[in-house]
């Protein structure tokens, strides 16, 4: 049986959503059509707002303001640490572990001569200007283990100033995870990543 | 960091939605984010347009005319074959199966006193006449076995006329299933239902 084609269309937009087949999209479709009219337009506004959402101007976080609220705090502000992360959830990741207290750099992707993406669509120059201007003292790369995030990085090792320290995020044994269920390549990081006990 | 209101606000309408939790939608909407101003429109205007959805006159399926396709079709038209379900997603269901021909009847839910939905909610009184009017021979009760559900039939059988012949849709092990992992119930049931080989 032929379903309208209203819903057709929402099962297809909603099958386009990560983590969404068809079946769940159905399913959310048939949910929603049993809702009161007023979250409907609620939901449909709210998409519509989706579009005009603003990025902070230093950092590239979503922001009400021109400035996100962590630009905006002085204590951070003020921080000469500086974590640059590919995207805007691998920035909410490290929010959620509240363990850092410096400011971010939000890259927009990494370096991928394929997809056409060099140092000039990640405005890298916008980045070393930031770093002189707000006399940043260490860099931590908090990019994604990948080919094209660690050949970003090595690009990103060259171009910044010399006398900032420069580190990359760590790598090895998650926390929780068991050696028996890792795979050899996290084995092999975290063993070349071994500390002094 | 607290994200943008706009942000929260879908995150939080995904979140209502069957199956997504607070961490899916927070990745849903960050996708959404990164859409092209055009698809978001779409999306929101595919929301809007779900409020004036149309049920079938007759059976109650979602339909783009007074009379869904099913309705509509003559063969299946002047079947006497009932197939009385819960909702629609059950109705979508057996038409996947694609080996019921006879017509549907949507009841919108099931008697349940505690919810305050009795026999006028579920409009039986339309489903006994739609039966008389049709000259249905026979009606399949194709409700979930639970314990509404089987009030619902018990309360069906008593109000239906006497000469319809009336089932209730086969219960016993799903095909591909393993006696070995299917619990107690379905188990005795399926012995219940055993038939001649």
């Amino acid at each position: 049986m032929e379903l309208p084609e209203k819903i057709q269309k929402t099962v297809q937009l909603f099958s386009k959503l990560p983590g969404i087949g068809e079946k769940t999209a159905l399913r959310q479709t048939l949910t929603m059509t049993g809702w009161r009219k007023e979250d409907l337009l609620m939901f449909s506004d709210a998409l519509r707002k989706l579009c005009d959402i603003k990025n902070c101007v230093k950092c590239g976080m979503y922001s009400d303001d021109d400035l996100c609220p962590i630009c905006q705090n002085p204590r951070r502000n003020s921080s000469t640490l500086l974590c640059v992360v590919e995207n805007i959830s691998d920035c909410l990741a490290i929010e959620r572990s509240q363990t850092f207290l410096g400011k971010f750099h939000i890259l927009f992707g990494v370096l991928n001569p394929l997809l056409g993406i060099g140092p000039d669509e990640l405005k890298l120059d916008a980045l070393i200007q930031r770093i002189k201007d707000e006399k940043i003292t260490e860099v931590i790369l908090a990019v994604n283990p990948s080919v094209e995030g660690d050949a970003t990085c090595a690009y990103l090792k060259e171009l910044l100033p010399r006398d900032v320290n420069i580190n990359r995020i760590g790598f090895g044994i998650p926390m929780g995870g068991s050696l028996e269920f890792v795979d050899s390549l996290t084995i092999s990081k975290a063993l070349e990543n071994r500390r002094h006990f």
